[in-house]
């Protein structure tokens, strides 16, 4: 067990070459007492077989124990034998660890619609057994990465009234990245104990506020899941409000810290966007217009190119589907005026603009009218890299 | 007045430098007889100051004379300011041609959020005016290119009961195209004579099944602008049923050959998509679907790659807000089945699919289940050359 996993969590790795040799690619999770789960899945209509278990082991509300993540292939719209090869997959594991299969969940990244080599996982699933507890987080974040440049991980502790307890998120994403009530694959892990129905409350809420609100390119993934455990293992119940309020901020600014790394690691993305929009009628009319501009390739070009060329900014908010009146628009970009009320700013700040605009965080700011809704959003930006990766992802 | 456009119209250009030195920029079309207009425009909420004029114009539903076309400035989140340089070049205009400033219609296209150097305006439209009769439908189209690599138009004749009528289509376009409810700046030209609602009904059902239907990036742009010109100059007045949709029907083939020059293209296009969704609930899930799909910069970077990733479409589907059941989805790239209800089709057939995929033109056909919603949609791939004219469209 190591220092930077929650108390009660043990994580071993194997490489199985589900798709290239030589690297760790099948992770383990196991805690050594029963935990509470929390967890949010993707909206897509072809949820991945191993979505489809884990959504099923969520709605029975039992405890759980483990989890076992992979590598090089996504199954997903792998049909019945895509949920067949799942569930051989906890049985096979449920021997070597002494738990139940459905004590079990999964998650897994990589190729869509190509099923599982199970000889592959017969052998390398003792072995991730067998060296349980020789990984930190970085270890089995490692195994689920594919296009990712570097693994995305945080940890912290937390003081409250019954003692300390300790956080974890692991996080993997690089490309098909546009979390819709849920993310690309992420693990969260505390030792603190909470009550199920408040768990999945905290988990919801983090969630909805950071992983929820970054896009890479506007794809939302077959196999978006994250799973949040709570073993109890520090021997903190975490039950009066307070306590419960502090849990619920330490994760909102965990989960905000690795989400940010899943848009900084975007494919070949050399910036990251920060879409504010303030004054719309109602603040799903402030995310429709975070994420027309988010998604916009012209406006992620642009920044990629460093390229003050603002009206394709507006140009997204028009086309949206958001209701406003353009004559009270407004944007900010790099703390410049650009546009106000819905005439452009004719100053002579080109050149400032264009020395902001080369750093690798990118601030816009758009005002809708004089409404209260609000949303905010995490983008990349667009380059030649994400291009080059993903014309040739699966050679 | 050059062969291929209609009867009783006439173009000339001139050179403004509105962005640049050394191309013509500008573009005057008038006709010697009053036109019967029918126009569709963008629906972005930042609609151009020329679409602002435009639209009055169309609701009056007076006859029309003239249309001026510019590259280099889009006059779009312009403001105020941006109407009256509109309504300055009508009253220069109206003067030099003699005719009234409401029987002129404007069309821009080019950097958003600039205002218009009148300057400019008023040393090169005496120079288009005198020089009417010079151009054919490339040079007018010539003068309204931006990022485009070729001019897009094509003219047919058609013979009806009353005698032989000539029709004339040219488009702007390469980058922030998606149309909706209209496209980039396209002239569609007639020496028919047609009465007005029967004309706009013809142009509106035309436009929604040729350029409604295609998409380079996504972004709907703040110009988008199709004017229809019918000026009765062959003689021969289309009034039966059978003589109506005769003219629908070359109207619909001559735009959908331009729609398909547009997605050609595409800023940096190497490959044509033609997507193709049958068996939806309705025709609006088989659009959002078709949407989803040729919009996805996952399925747009795989197919210029030439890579077979065929999950990146499943997935897209999957996101797309459609209703549908994954287990009755079935997919067919380049005629080779890969997906068949909601399960992959297993069989070596990766070699003779990459080979299709270096074709220049794609086929994805989607079938969703057994409904009998359908839509289609071009779409152009996404390569480094979009990336390359995007990251630095200003400079």
């Amino acid at each position: 067990m190591r220092d930077d996993l929650p108390k009660g969590f043990a994580a071993g790795t194997a490489q199985a070459a589900f798709r290239k040799p030589g690297r760790p690619d099948l992770g383990l999770l196991v805690s050594e007492k029963p935990c509470v789960l929390a967890a949010l899945f993707t909206q897509n209509l072809f949820c991945a077989a191993p979505v489809q278990i884990d959504r099923a082991i969520l709605k029975a509300g039992k405890p759980v124990r483990a989890i076992v993540a992979n590598s090089g292939q996504a199954n997903a719209c792998t049909g019945e034998q895509g949920l067949r090869n799942c569930e051989k997959i906890q049985s096979l594991l449920a021997v070597d660890l002494g738990l139940q299969p459905d004590e079990i969940l999964l998650i897994s990244t990589g190729v869509i619609g190509a099923q599982f080599d199970m000889g592959k996982w017969g052998l390398a699933l003792p072995d991730a057994a067998r060296n349980l507890g020789s990984q930190d987080a970085e270890g089995f974040t490692r195994a689920m990465m594919t296009t990712d440049a570097f693994p995305k991980f945080a940890s912290r502790s937390l003081q409250l009234s019954g003692g300390e307890i300790r956080l974890c998120v692991m996080a993997k994403g690089a490309g098909m990245i546009c979390p819709n009530m849920a993310t690309m694959l992420c693990v969260a892990l505390t030792d603190a104990g909470v009550e199920r129905k408040a768990w999945q409350g905290i988990f919801s809420r983090a969630v909805n506020k950071t992983f929820n609100r970054v896009t890479v390119d506007g794809d939302t993934s077959t196999n978006d899941t994250i799973l949040g455990l709570a073993n109890g293992a520090s021997g903190v119940a975490v039950q009066d409000q307070e306590d419960l309020a502090a849990l619920e901020a330490a994760l909102t600014e965990i989960l905000d810290k690795v989400s940010y790394m899943l848009v900084k690691d975007g494919e070949g993305a050399k910036k990251v966007i920060h879409i504010s929009v303030k004054g719309a009628a109602t603040d799903s009319d402030a995310e429709l217009v975070a994420r027309a501009v988010g998604n916009s390739q012209l406006v992620k070009t642009a920044i990629y190119g460093g390229d003050a060329n603002w009206g394709r900014i507006v140009n997204a908010a028009g086309y949206s589907g958001a209701s406003f009146n353009p004559g009270e628009v407004g944007l900010v970009l790099c703390g410049i005026e650009r546009f106000h009320d819905g005439s452009p700013v004719n100053d002579d700040k080109e050149e400032e603009l264009a020395a902001l605009l080369q750093q690798s965080d990118v601030d816009v700011k758009i005002v809708l009218g004089r409404g209260k809704g609000e949303y905010t959003l995490k983008a990349s930006d667009l380059g030649h890299e994400y291009v080059t990766l993903n014309s040739d992802y699966r050679s």
